[in-house]
């Protein structure tokens, strides 16, 4: 198991990068990222719902493009995500601006990533939509048959997610009923509270609108399942993104749980960006735990160039220059029970103290 | 969503307090539970695989019987769970004591505990397998075709999970497929990493009975989606429970994540053994965060009793003292962040800082 990167089994993915949405931060750490949303008609009463939207007027400065082009990755080349200018993507549609009753809004986790990793719920609520919005590489991952039993769906390719965020809600308070999908769990680095924020913030409220959350396999789950059991007893999961979180609050946080003996999922270690953030990471776990403490090392889960392995913690510093740790990458960091046996990452929980066997 | 007791939407549930095992280690805590392990014949080919498995004679304190009562729960009165003896549940039979060329073995996350809560791969993985190894409770969750179409089912109500695990790794050594369940992950407080153990302790391998573990969907994710986003940041799991973990590592674990800002899931929050230990871990929570920090309870969430609150922190002592808080509980505590709108609880991510809308 110390490399799984033939293993194309579609069933074992973690998704993990997805869900912390990496792509739709790493545009804005690039210089020009394709951005263009495309709206690709699936079937005979799509466009309708579109038109009554008030969207393409509402400021977002991430440009919908309807066409029946569903691969539009270059068929934009609006700005979005290219700078970190506050007033880049600014929401302007209030509720007031839609004359028709609200439909429904569903944030949907799709789990793993690979259709066999949704739940029947998932599936579900993605076929009593008429509507669904994503990350094109989420849109992607979906079952063939739910895409093409949407009226629409709307996918903008490493674009920023409050502009598609908001062109959910637009279309939901436009009378549509709209899923919006992410990998992983809707409650994990990802789009359950912006949606709720954005709807609160356009006069609109989670009760009209029937907000729902349909819960997923979180990555740190999924990647989990891969190594063995390294995550048996208490866990935190952090990222190490300092978009949104403070970098001196990151190293806080990782010196409290350090010290206190949870496994660690860390999300998101690395980027062009955010190469210190990774070093400073290892200097603080290193200043806690033992250089052989387990970590669980999962890249790309779920694609061609997948790797899984497990290293020690004393090897992390050096593997950041390497291409197992990239933004596609999870680290399942073991605590000072967890051990290494057969190829797989075991931490107790604890019964080896109370029972004999 | 402040009651949502007559919620009885099968499609959300989470599933929480069985994740966790509850049942199991509230057997320990009680005098004279039932424990009688029940294996239901489901199919022709039942009873041989059952032959094959020296388990009858494997010293599991829990007896096993065979038999086509499937709601055997009082069928038995072994004393399995009775005291808390470290040889109270011995694992007898080793790789050696087995002919047969080892089968398959399969954890399996149910997730939220209702079969739309499951996943596609663990509906596969069940279908795969010969025989379906759990607790009552699991077994009962399982979509009736799974069950008929195993050759066998065997669950044990109120019983202890080792000489279940134990169970199952016999089964599967003796040349069976076997899957042993779980709802919820089998990675969160659950038996990934103890099937793990005792397999090594008999002497067999992760690789030669081809080991995999298929994640599902925790019961803090469960939870947070029917609060709505509640844990959008960096997350802490922990469980009250002093069973497996001694309590002054769970109160300086508390201290740890509290003072930092985590969103904390805490699970097995109460028992009659232990309420001092939700007593002592609202006190940690007062001491490092306001008393107004909004606080998610979900009580046996999926069953007919369900209910979902949305309290404040200095409301949760004296809620130890209500029906809402047992061991069928999950908490979600708040950041300093978090706050309620529209009967939903939010926990920001950030964006509000770098976008405006």
């Amino acid at each position: 198991m110390s490399d799984t990167a033939t293993d194309t089994d579609a069933d074992r993915t973690c998704g993990a990068a997805t869900e912390t949405e990496t792509g739709a931060e790493e545009a804005a750490e690039t210089t020009g990222p394709a951005c263009g949303a495309s709206t690709s008609d699936t079937s005979v009463s799509s466009g309708a719902s579109t038109e009554s939207t008030p969207t393409d007027s509402s400021g977002s400065a991430c440009g919908a493009s309807t066409s029946d082009d569903s691969s539009a990755s270059d068929a934009s080349t609006s700005s979005c995500g290219g700078s970190n200018s506050s007033t880049d993507e600014k929401v302007a549609a209030a509720v007031d601006d839609f004359e028709a009753d609200p439909g429904r809004l569903v944030a949907v986790g799709l789990g793993p990533g690979e259709p066999s990793g949704m739940t029947t719920r998932a599936k579900a609520a993605l076929r009593e939509v008429d509507q669904i919005v994503g990350y094109t590489t989420y849109i992607d991952l979906l079952p063939e048959e739910i895409v093409e039993g949407a009226d629409d769906v709307y996918s903008t390719p490493m674009c920023g997610e409050v502009s598609r965020t908001e062109e959910a809600i637009d279309r939901t308070l436009a009378g549509n009923d709209v899923a919006i999908v992410g990998s992983g769990d809707p409650n994990v680095y990802a789009l359950g509270g912006l949606a709720l924020e954005i709807l609160e913030s356009k006069g609109g409220t989670a009760s009209a609108v029937d907000f729902e959350v349909v819960p997923g396999v979180p990555a740190a789950q999924s990647c989990a399942a891969r190594l063995g059991a390294p995550l048996v007893n208490d866990t935190v999961s952090i990222s190490l993104s300092d978009h949104l979180t403070s970098m001196p609050t990151i190293e806080s946080r990782l010196h409290a749980v350090a010290k206190e003996g949870f496994t660690i999922a860390i999300y998101n270690p690395w980027s062009r960006k955010r190469r210190e953030n990774y070093e400073k990471c290892c200097e603080i776990l290193l200043e806690h735990r033992d250089p052989e403490t387990p970590v669980g090392i999962v890249h790309a889960a779920g694609r061609e160039d997948e790797e899984v392995e497990i290293v020690e913690l004393g090897e992390l510093p050096e593997l950041g220059e390497t291409d197992l740790v990239d933004m596609t990458t999870t680290l399942l960091v073991g605590n000072e029970e967890t051990y290494v046996w057969d190829d797989r990452m075991v931490t107790p929980r604890g019964y080896e103290r109370k029972y004999e066997y």
